[in-house]
């Protein structure tokens, strides 16, 4: 019985960790022995300190990469669709026209882009698990530890002058001090026009063979200038070719490898069923107002392409966690930790100890032995369940307005209190980028705005009923289009002056405001925190204390073989570039411009796979040969859109912009049979530059920057 | 109760027959309402006679179409690849090569390819039941019935000189006398080379996109000169559009749709299972012999072709078979015939009435009403099961050699009895193409005949047990391999002139010859004629006899909107030109070069992904956005390869080649959401001849003939 437990053990620990390609991994845990068996290579320092240093995050959510020493970024269209959105008015719609800064002078600055580089990390998890008291309630550990990390950031920021982020890993496993170089001085330097970025439209999306342009190029300037990026990626006009080692840098926004069943369950049977039924209200609005004319067309196609990509990519996990095997190949392994942490002395009450590098030392335990990590958290999730309704549906996500009146109002108290109390997103540490953001030149549309707030009232009217506190409060006897129409002609915000009065002013000025929406927020704001309180006491703490027990019982068991879950910070994946099968056929590990062109002829031109003007007007100079998208067995999630793919020499190859849809279930688990990352070829990026777009400033940059 | 039932009828049998574009019609019962209503056209009498009359049966199993006055006939490259392969040899190989007779004098003839068009039909469904004496035994009924089926061929031939079968169509519910006349000079004109007609292999076999120039051109002569063929199909050069109504004739091989559950049951746990066992073997042998060096590789080709092409589509069907709700939709409409049948007094006992045209004459009633049609059929499939293992593993059909010692040796005992007694494969009506195959001056390959015969014998030996009569007299003590070194190294019926002498020496001959093959076969003789007197008396008479009754109930049911399952004879389907959803994308309705180009460059031209030489060759002078190959609603199966697709003004606007994956079910039952029939365009044959083959004298004739 030990036996079979130990080879089960052996199969199901190391089974989920080391499964060919998988693993989105911090780049200081890297399983580089492994590497070397399977490819013969394993990164250098220098080469990973040069891949960290041209590795790019786009802070409104995606990765990019420099690749040029003056500060030239590529990412993907999409990831800059937001900015290109904000530039863009009635008149001038960068969108559908696309963007080419053909001088210098021509770079057009960003209404609120703000990019970061990882310029260092430190293990802080003993100096974080030092200061919790274990003998004091939960919701006592989880202030102690979330002050301890406030003030681990603020030191280092105070110190350094960077951004400071303490980044929990492993669900709390491990902690990280991950300190950045910003800019926020972004141009736009040249993107597609929106029918080659996102070629096939959402019937395309997440789909291979694939045939897009999903590019954008940005540079990086400060004092006016462009800034030095000597760790660049250099541009290969050849690229990747079949059965290719190659690297994704990038960060991958969110993953739920890691959760327990039980986390998994709900997740399953609750969390995904309500988001995808709130998508599908929130697509049938934008639809209706997109359909409305042309310009509401493209004022909602941001929101909508969001909305369109969101609920094809939870659709496809949630199919995920209803596969019956996926589900039993986590419950055995989560047995098998479960047994081997029980059958540990070391490990017995359920899992305790600390990482490796690390000194190792036992937390005292607050819980009897019985009441282990996993049915903490099963106990956890029972209240969340009993409280979800609450947990999502008092959201006003949707509208920009209502959000800027709810961070004002928050804002000017929590900066009245000490900084390692404060609400995260007001610490010290965290305000420049807040500013940046609140105070964003970036239109905002009255009627949309209107219609999305509307949208956000009726949906917790629906859902939480008529006598709710919260629906009373928020409607105020009004309906809920009432109520947004009231709150949206009222209000100034609209302008970012406005919005900067407000929080210069301080609690004063906004107890003094008689602006509407402020007012509400001011009414709905006792509501809210007793809501987080709540949760940060009831749930996030269980969660993050419980979850890093689990987190340090795999590591005794298993090594650190295994890497954390996403969360939007650096990784690296690695992976070769592959087709498949799909079938009784093959899918091949590229497409061609021949394949553009058939795809849109086939359809006789018929929208969404009809081609861009220029694409169509150019098609007579384009090699048609030339490799346009590629696959790789490379483990990416959301997050990594914009991700540069590498070669062993360090070059730049490709630019990932999406999964297929075999990899979406990779939010819970990775398999490299069918699982594909999508990327554009470099040498496609360089022939639709050059012949496409005639971009030939570009093109000098990318070929010359050797 | 009785009203639900109505409707339930109502859905079922209605559902069943009129769904979409459902239908092998005969040309005789095409519905034409249907027709109007969904397309605003029904083809005229004329139509319908021109095309009948361009419509052409390639017997060694396909379809085709006359294209020019002059006898030209079009077909699939894989239905003449049998034709291809006989005249190939080592020096000289049409079928890697492809084949162009750019001058009339170099149109090449070929072994035995028998051509033949329908130019009548005949209703004899009342003479063959008036001679069948229902008070007598099932047996003897079956002998009548075939008789009298053999006196009308026997008949019809002799007054007209024409090729007469009688068909068996709804499974006996009723008989047609169909009149062909027979070309049996048929010439080479054209063929692709094989990696162009078969682009991609088994891999993208049935699948689609698609991009096969699956085509080969025929020209019919008489007296050695081209035939006359007044009724062609003009072509368009512009070809079929999107959404476009059109029609596909041809000679769909077998259907299983209006078998009762109980023998599609029977097909699905017994019959496709075998069959599927024994393909794996087969194409074992023959890849391992092919591995053996490139002649090796050549002899087999076709056969590895037809065998992975059929296990391809027996996959497909038996997945069909095994979806449970395609046999829950079986179910329910048996269910509500026989509820139909038994609450109509003039179908109780079950299902005894002749369809419309004929007089409607009750037949006498042979069995207790208590013994359903349904009933017996599945007594009757009991007892095929009993012996399905002497019914499938005692035959001889992969030597070729043991083949024709089998059929000379039934031969010249056949023909000494009276014809409307003898097997129907030896009736007077038959002989003339029986003696065009058999004494085809085809090469024949001694290797690969000792192979395949010592497969067969293998098979019998494994499967009955080395104790079975058969096993015994087949084997004379020998193995398998010993048997077939034996006998394949003594015989001399590789000559076709052997051969001769012994058919025209007759009984006399055969039993003085000292071949050890036809010795072989002379003392297999009498086990073979028992089983087969079995097999007819037990199983072929319930399934001929009950069958028709109940494809009578049905027609006294629901009326004469149902079609007859697939029988190699002359049918027409309707559908449209159109696309469909796969995943969360759309397949498009067409394919272009582009596609074909981008394929082959996307697998960096990896067989079976590479381009012909040919179409590598010629690249640059084909306008690439021309159509290549296009898909249809059209309901085929197998044997309608080769067929043309036509438009409404009676033109050719496609080859029909392929079914897509999702189509294979249809052997059982027919859906239009995804099913697809796949065809190569009109427009892309014509630049194809024009661009890559340089075809001008066949482009000339195609064009010119209008």
């Amino acid at each position: 019985m030990r036996c079979a437990l130990s080879l089960l053990l052996l199969i199901v620990l190391s089974g989920v960790s080391v499964r060919a390609d998988e693993g989105m991994w911090t780049l200081d845990n890297l399983p580089l022995q492994r590497l070397q068996e399977r490819y013969g290579f394993a990164p250098s320092a220098a080469w990973l300190e040069k891949v960290r240093l041209a590795s790019v995050r786009f802070n409104d959510g995606g990765s990019g990469a420099f690749v040029s020493p003056d500060g030239l970024v590529i990412t993907n269209h999409h990831v800059a669709l937001g900015q290109l959105q904000k530039m863009s008015d009635e008149k001038k719609d960068f969108v559908r026209e696309g963007f080419f800064a053909r001088r210098p002078a021509e770079e057009r600055p960003c209404p609120d882009l703000e990019l970061n580089v990882l310029v260092s990390t430190e293990d802080v998890t003993a100096r974080i698990l030092a200061v919790i008291s274990s003998t004091a309630a939960e919701a006592v550990q989880n202030v102690q530890r979330k002050a301890e990390m406030s003030r681990v950031e603020k030191e280092s920021f105070d110190r350094t002058g960077l951004r400071s982020d303490v980044v929990e890993l492993y669900h709390g496993g491990q902690y990280q001090l991950y300190r950045y170089k910003k800019y926020t001085d972004i141009r736009l330097v040249m993107a597609a026009e929106v029918q080659a970025a996102f070629y096939g439209g959402d019937f395309d999306n997440f789909v291979f063979p694939r045939h897009d342009l999903d590019m954008a190029f940005f540079r990086a300037y400060e004092g006016g200038k462009p800034v030095r990026s000597p760790a660049y990626l250099r541009w290969s006009a050849r690229g990747a070719a079949d059965g290719e080692l190659v690297f994704v840098s990038g960060h991958p926004g969110s993953t739920d490898r890691l959760k327990t069943v039980r986390q998994l369950e709900f997740i399953r049977d609750t969390v995904l069923p309500e988001r995808l039924r709130g998508m599908v209200r929130r697509r049938g609005v934008l639809r209706q107002y997109s359909a409305s004319g042309a310009e509401p067309a493209r004022r909602a196609r941001n929101k909508l392409f969001g909305l369109e990509n969101s609920f094809k990519a939870l659709s496809g996990a949630l199919l995920g966690l209803q596969d019956a095997k996926l589900m039993a190949a986590k419950r055995a392994d989560e047995d098998a930790l479960r047994a081997a942490a029980a059958a540990r002395p070391e490990l017995a009450p359920a899992a305790r100890m600390r990482p490796g590098p690390a000194p190792t030392q036992e937390l005292p335990e607050a819980h009897g032995p019985a009441a282990s990590a996993w049915d903490r958290i099963a106990a956890m999730q029972d209240k969340a369940a009993a409280r979800y309704p609450d947990l999502i549906f008092r959201g006003t996500g949707d509208s920009k307005l209502a959000e800027f009146a709810h961070a004002i109002v928050r804002w000017v108290a929590e900066v009245e209190k000490p900084n390692d109390v404060r609400y995260p997103e007001f610490r010290e540490t965290a305000l420049d980028s807040l500013r940046f953001r609140t105070f964003s030149p970036a239109p905002v549309y009255p009627d949309l705005e209107e219609r999305m707030l509307a949208l956000d009232l009726a949906e917790s009217l629906d859902e939480l009923g008529a006598a709710h506190p919260y629906v009373i409060a928020a409607l105020g006897g009004l309906t809920p289009e009432g109520k947004a129409r009231e709150l949206i002609a009222g209000t100034g915000l609209a302008d970012p002056k406005e919005r900067r009065r407000l929080v210069e002013g301080g609690a004063a000025a906004v107890a003094a405001s008689t602006d509407p929406l402020i007012v509400w927020a001011r009414g709905l704001d006792p509501l809210y925190r007793e809501l987080r309180k709540w949760r940060e006491d009831e749930l996030e703490s269980v969660d993050a204390l419980e979850g890093g027990r689990i987190a340090r019982a795999r590591f005794a068991v298993a090594g650190k073989s295994a890497y954390p879950d996403a969360t939007f910070t650096l990784r690296l994946s690695y992976g070769k570039v592959a087709g498949y099968e799909e079938g009784t056929t093959r899918v091949p590990y590229k497409t061609t411009f021949h394949g553009l062109y058939d795809r849109a002829a086939s359809f006789a031109g018929k929208p969404p796979f009809d081609l861009s003007p220029l694409e169509a007007a150019r098609k007579g100079c384009v090699d048609l040969d030339t490799p346009l998208d590629f696959v790789t067995t490379n483990d990416i999630i959301g997050g990594n859109s914009g991700s540069p793919v590498i070669n062993r020499e360090g070059e730049y190859v490709g630019l990932v912009f999406d999964g297929n849809i075999p990899s979406l279930v990779g939010r819970y688990a990775y398999s490299d049979e069918r699982n594909r990352a999508v990327a554009v070829h470099s040498a496609g990026i360089l022939e639709a530059l050059s012949k496409v777009y005639r971009m030939r400033r570009l093109v000098k940059e990318l070929r010359g920057a050797r």
